[in-house]
């Protein structure tokens, strides 16, 4: 079989899900090409090292430009920090590669933006790792409403509830930690966790209108753990905003580091004329289903168990009943993504996708900095 | 309105239950005549009077005995303890009062037996409290199973946990202990739960043809109240058994004071070719509904919420969306025993039904004091 | 016992649900003094005797104004529509009668305040039933609050959905469509849902500073059942807001009835710095609670059935694992305000409780009119 | 790193995740010698050679004495149907080899002893893939039982219930369908999935004194693949059983697959005199968890999530709140056998612990087929 060879920039959380991604796809998948761990380019050398040997790739470089300017490389996915994405993906995609890029795909829309147009001006390509889109209960939900069933849509809520910041003796930036320096990180929960809520929003319920946001530093100043002073944390810890949707629906949406007793609770729901579905991350196995059309006295929510041969994507997997977990999300972007690339064509979320959500994560801090409804875009 | 005049037998949980019923029924029911609240019987004369006043009898008396003498009384409801049950039933039958009886009929079939046949000799009207029948959600597990909609049935399983007697220092016997003296009660949980248990299955899934079952006492001696002297504990802490039903399902049933972590966690469960119902006395308003006949994708237990006009009894109540509570299921019963009666007719459950229970504890007993499967009856 | 003469305004749902309570608490709850229905006002004659006849009212009036002419009545409670709420309690007060009034307690700030005036001029005992409070489960949230175990609050998080009126067909206006009628409402959902939201939410955490709104009308016009004409819907179908309480916590609020699968799904959630807590009117019999501080690997939400003895007025009611329904928030509150009235003092939540909700609701509609964040009051 | 070769006997479902499981246990589990997929045996030639090809097998046989000889192989997995077990282990102890077997061990406990004598009189590390004991739900269960936290046990009920054979068109036997065949699996659900239950069951609680049981056969004869002859079918659809535990406590066991709506819900529960604790594997990747001990008003039954670091094993997955699946129960026995192999020893549940399982469902069959109470062992 043809071989794909993938260099991984980035060797921390994402980049174990990425590199475990690569490799199962193919065992599980029926693939055009299969995907070979090439390089991984990690800062630190030593860890580099072992990252590789571990996964099995076949070097370790510490400079991300080695692996642009390596010929053998047909893919650069790019799983470092989100400061680092614009400059690496436009570089990729000048070389021809195609690429892949960790969400939030810029800091911000004029990163991304940039990034839109080097990917589409090559010609490569391109898909950004919104891996929630394929947890297959969520997969069953876009079918459900691209199917119609849920008819004129009336509502959308979604919230994404962690709680691992709320103490203040946590110290920002550096390994592990740079989600709370925005320098790097760009913004706080606003482009690391509503911008999820947001990509599988649009996804499922069109594009998004306009916005009126609210977001809190509750935490005003950490150690940074770079320089060892206290310092201002510039990052939102919460970022709360209502939206109208082009359909005419309307929305919550709401991310925080500081909801005490929720791990990484994603939730999203859409109530339409006909049917309504709720799903959340701590059971991503399953998917409720209301349809009002049932039979009268027989209405109620039902709890799919979204393991069937007959769910997206299951058919793959064990047999009814089993469930799968959080890492076979990038398992099958990836399978899908080389499906895709064999024929020359992208993976949605394209690049093209990822700027819209950042168009409307620019929309919600303008609005929580100016106090006004913001237009998207 | 005719009035009806009520007699209520017993002054404690039940005695509260029941006079409550009576009140509270012909204010959200149509019915075709009017209970009276006339007489309680207490063996405590202070607390009778109590009880009395606050409930809106008009009398209270000590001896049952004039009550059943009273040329007023129409109905004699008996929510005294167990031993109690057949002596004052027999009596009030021949005196040709409507009978109403706290469960278990008897404290064995024998007194059942003789219950049964002193009503039907009378030709009076009569029910036995098996509350959970009127549950909104437990009868329209009833009119689904009636309806065919199960097709062939496969399995029943029963249990009904609680843990209020885990502890060594709780005595046996006395006000509100009556149940933990085997004297009073009959037998333990056999007798007061799996009775339940028994009664719904039956009357949802037909006869039961054998058991095979084991009990357990767990604490072997407790200080009894009435002597203060530590006696050995005569009553079955938990009862376990296997059925064979006359259709040909399978079924286990469980009752125990002894499970940490439940009060009165009563569940049941069928399973059909078609279709099977779950239900749970601890979230009492739902029902849980499985139909294989849903569309493949979209199979899913329904977890229905019952509080919509068309679900039973429940057009009596508010609006849809507000749950009723336990007592209810009281109300429900003196509701349909009145109109019943306003007809000359028993209520389901009868005394032939509380008999048919009574067979079957019988059987579970004998079969775990003989280790052997012992047919129904 | 001292005998509390009552008239209820009103025998709608409102009506049936005080009318129940008052006959309810006695029983149940030890009070200073025995309410009397005595006089039921409703405009049409006939249905106002059927009403006095079925609850046990002595008498039935089609004026208002005779209730509070009547030398005999102590308590005026207040159950008939919001357009008549101002103009009744004024003259109650006027007259010195206890006031009792169904939610919203004006259709605006401006009428609730005039009420609150006539109250507390007159000095007489006041409350507004806003029964949710008295759910068992609400009120231990309230203590555990008050106990400061959840320490610093980050976020408040309510809604209330429900699907009733998403049929184009329904007409607008009167009998038990009146709050579709914005000239009998006030508002929509923001007075008749959103109200509750907040009433709740200022008791548990504080006053709300500032608001950010979103109202919609989802089906434009209606025929009015009074003129048979299809006329314009002047009530919001929607209102969505963001808010900031006085301790610097955030919130999302929502309330809609157009969320299908929802019939009265009110749900409320606090989080703070140890602790989080979790309600919804579907299960109002359960509390959901975590708590940091427990041991790490068992910390989890645990599911509290609230049911036992030691939960706020569950030792009035049955036993341990039994549950009560909606209706027993109204007997918990007509049992305060009895208790309360008793030593001459209203219960919360006062006339002035309700007024600061209408201070809110105000807020957010002016918010939704003018696209702005609102200060409150 | 030292190179441990392994040949996997057979190719089905449990080829599948057994590979997976030495595949995937080195990427996250740091072991002292890294496995090497060696050979895959499969009788059909055309298909082991694919099945190589997908994992990485260096070559595929047809006749499992081939492994047995080959000087190369260390491991010898069998993942082949029940029939095949018995001979393949004991050649492949004689031969020196470290065995793991799928479950059941035997198809019967005399099978079972052959292979025990087999392994121990070989000294050769052993392990049976009862995968269940390493969910992290259920491992944490084992902990808090061993630390004492439940006090005196009272009772355990487990069940495992599935729908797969409801219709009367399935045939038995063949490709996928020898589960159906007696004379290959030995038993019907008894083997099958009771096994399950009673493993772990034991692994919690100790052993099991005796047992009565009932098995049923609702479907009596089926077509069956091989012979294309409509036949007896010999195995029992349903199993249930109550059982007495050496410690006391009492139990109710259940297997079937004729339970409409469920697919694999494998559940247990353990009550103990201060605590419980419920697991079910339609969630996983949940404890339900209570605790007597904990303050009285806020008693419930806690939901843990177990995605924490802490939790067993989850610390060397992803981060908290993201779940993992049903694989990974493979992928934790596959480490800690390699792990426990390099110190020479064998992995829980072993050989051993295999036989004792296999007495239980002996007695099983017993008790059904005598109708009587059996003796375990």
């Amino acid at each position: 079989m043809k071989k794909l060879n993938v260099a991984v920039i980035g060797y921390g959380f994402m980049g174990r899900t990425h590199s475990n991604a690569f490799r199962q796809a193919p065992k599980f998948f029926s693939l055009p090409c299969e995907p070979v761990l090439k390089t991984v380019c990690a800062r630190n050398a030593e860890r580099g090292a072992a990252f590789a040997a571990n996964w099995g790739f076949e070097k370790a470089v510490t400079d991300w430009r080695e692996v642009v300017a390596d010929k053998e490389i047909d893919l650069i996915d790019i799983a470092s920090p989100n400061d680092t994405h614009c400059e690496i993906a436009v570089a990729a995609a000048k070389a021809g590669k195609m690429v892949m890029c960790e969400k939030p795909l810029g800091r911000n829309a004029a990163e991304a933006r940039t990034m839109v147009d080097a990917v589409e001006a090559a010609g490569v390509p391109n898909s950004v790792w919104y891996n929630y889109r394929r947890i297959p209960a969520v997969t069953l939900a876009k079918q459900l409403i691209d199917e119609g069933r849920l008819g004129r849509i009336f509502h959308y809520r979604a919230k994404f509830l962690q709680d691992w910041t709320i103490s203040a003796d946590l110290p920002q930036g550096g390994e592990g930690l740079w989600r709370l320096d925005v320098a790097v990180a760009g913004s706080g929960v606003t482009g690391d966790l509503l911008a999820h809520c947001i990509d599988t929003a649009m996804w499922l319920n069109g594009g998004i209108e306009e916005v009126s946001a609210v977001t809190e530093t509750f935490i005003k100043q950490r150690k940074h753990t770079l320089t060892g002073e206290v310092a201002p944390v510039g990052i939102d810890d919460a970022s709360l905003f209502l939206a109208r949707f082009n359909n005419g629906s309307l929305a919550t949406f709401e991310a925080t580091r500081y909801a005490r007793g929720h791990k990484a609770l994603y939730t999203l729901e859409i109530n339409g004329e006909h049917a309504s579905i709720f799903w959340d991350l701590h059971d991503l196995h399953r998917l409720q289903w209301f349809d009002h059309r049932d039979e009268g006295t027989l209405r109620g929510w039902r709890s799919l168990h979204i393991t069937d041969r007959d769910h997206p994507y299951m058919g793959h997997w064990w047999v009814p009943g089993l469930q799968i977990g959080y890492e076979h999300s990038f398992i099958h972007q990836a399978a899908d993504f080389l499906i895709a690339a064999g024929e020359g064509k992208s993976a949605q979320p394209t690049f093209r996708d990822g700027l819209a959500t950042d168009l409307v994560t620019d929309a919600v801090l303008a609005s929580a900095k100016n106090r006004t409804w913001e237009k998207v875009g």
